[in-house]
């Protein structure tokens, strides 16, 4: 048996890429080394705090950890686009100011309606059709349509960095799961395609869905209304809930990730808690302690005392975007 | 090269079972050669119904689907147990008719409450603990005691043909999910050491759980109360919910099971459909039309013509009970 050995054993190191980079859009400066020697002490047998492969669960934020998130949620202008498209075929959708102020594309306007404006607006442009039409509509507008100021598609905006990441925890034997307060169905209908992730994998703010069976043909169809959402408390909630197992490295970048990290970051062994901060105004979009997206107050105060990686986007990433 | 690429192809084709039986608890009546047929057509890569591994999802009901479901289920015990053990601590608990019948362990008395009142024991049974907590529990449970007329633990009934069915998906490349009306958390308390399923793919009814950091600890809290119920029309929400996809493969064995057998086996390509009819009382037990669990009326009337597999545990099964 030794000669098969030896050659299985050689077979498989050469397909290990052992010298290659694994993170080759990361700069040299602290970040980088943390995260592989983490990724090396969990995975090393010999090592006090290795960690058996089924336990090695990885959770990553979506918008503003995977993909940008300015000047809006992308699910947002997603949302609106379908909304102007409806309403030109049927102005009587429009009941309210906010719905109106979709219409117009006043952002400022949807924006002043609050949580329940954007609700209302998901509501109106998300209902009455199939996950799977929807799924695909989405994908579509995400890998066409143009960002307002990248002139990027919205799918070629993800973070080179973070998919080298997602794809080295792969590597070490990690399931590597999005949770995001996103759609679950919005965010399936590109996981596979932009982060090489399953639609199992994928952990998000869910709607109402009902089956029917109409003219002998079974069907699910997406009613609007939220029946969950998957973000600050709601987070560990969710991947209790879908996972049932406590994750040991959590990514994000914003407050709503704050329960994620700290809750995943507080069992036993080594966990690592990882937030990413904006701070490459030139490159990406530069944004931390105020605005109306992707605030990040408690985890800038408390994160580095809690020892958790602070990316700086600016200084620690070589490249921003997978698709340029 | 070509001497490594044998010895791996060696290596590998020994570890395939290519001739042993994979379902050596099934008899030769039809049901087994339905099975493979169906699954040497999926995974053959020159088929006309070839399916990636991908989309080889395959799901399972689990009370009376590969374990026992009589005299109710087995949840319903725990529950009365759990409930009896807390009101001897403190008897104000029972507020209602149904929970001083569940805790004189008056079966009828709690079925009389209909499914308010089996919400009702629930919540009292299973709140005001972490789900960690509660799967130790249960686990414990499920492993020690006695059922009241085999005399097996709990764990040791589940149905070995079907777990010789799990495994066999699972060398051909599916992926097995379980997709029960049954609490999640119970089920997840055993799916590993009963089938090999991780709680990822366990997909069942489920409470309302909270995050708070108490002292300091992070954790999450079982409430009670049903958020949402994943049984009949549910069953194909909870799939599309959690999975994200159709699934090619379903069992199942009373018409709670009929929409998501209904909803996968109506895909494109080759599908599948299996309903256990319970028809050996000596080895088993006995019911289908009538009762209050496992109702069967439906998938027997129309599963046939749907070309859904009826198997016959009684004609079908060489063996019932994994432990025995």
């Amino acid at each position: 048996m030794k000669p098969i050995f030896a050659v299985i054993l050689a077979a498989a190191s050469a397909a290990v890429p052992a010298i290659a980079d694994p993170l080759p859009s990361w700069n040299d400066t602290g970040a980088k080394a943390r995260i592989t020697e983490f990724v090396d002490s969990v995975t090393d047998p010999t090592s006090e705090v290795f960690v058996p492969v089924a336990e090695r669960i990885a959770v990553f934020d979506n918008d503003g950890t995977l993909w940008a998130e300015q000047p809006i949620y992308f699910q947002m202008l997603y949302a609106l686009d379908i909304l102007q498209q409806k309403a030109e075929e049927d102005p009587s959708i429009l009941t309210s100011d906010v719905l109106k102020a979709a219409a117009e594309n006043n952002l400022e306007g949807v924006m002043a309606g609050g949580h329940e404006g954007l609700l209302e607006v998901i509501n109106v442009s998300h209902a009455n059709i199939t996950p799977e039409a929807f799924k695909s509509s989405a994908h579509e507008w995400l890998t066409t349509e143009d960002h307002p100021t990248t002139g990027l598609t919205y799918a070629g905006m993800t973070y080179q960095p973070m998919l080298e990441l997602l794809s080295y925890l792969r590597d070490e034997g990690f399931a590597t799961y999005i949770v995001s307060g996103g759609g679950v169905d919005f965010i399936r209908a590109i996981a596979g395609d932009a982060y090489n992730i399953p639609s199992q994998q994928v952990v998000g703010s869910e709607g109402t869905t009902t089956y029917a069976v109409t003219d002998g043909v079974p069907a699910l169809t997406k009613e609007g209304g939220i029946t969950f959402i998957d973000d600050k408390e709601g987070k560990p909630v969710g991947i209790m809930r879908h996972i049932g197992k406590r994750p040991i490295f959590a990514a994000g970048n914003s407050d709503g990730d704050f329960a994620m990290l700290e809750w995943t970051t507080a069992g036993e062994g080594a966990r690592f808690g990882l937030l990413l901060h904006h701070t490459d105004a030139e490159r990406e979009f530069a944004y931390d302690r105020e605005g109306h997206i992707g605030v990040l107050n408690r985890g800038l105060d408390e994160g580095p005392d809690r020892g958790w990686l602070i990316v700086d986007m600016a200084e620690d990433w070589s490249r921003i975007w997978s698709s340029n």
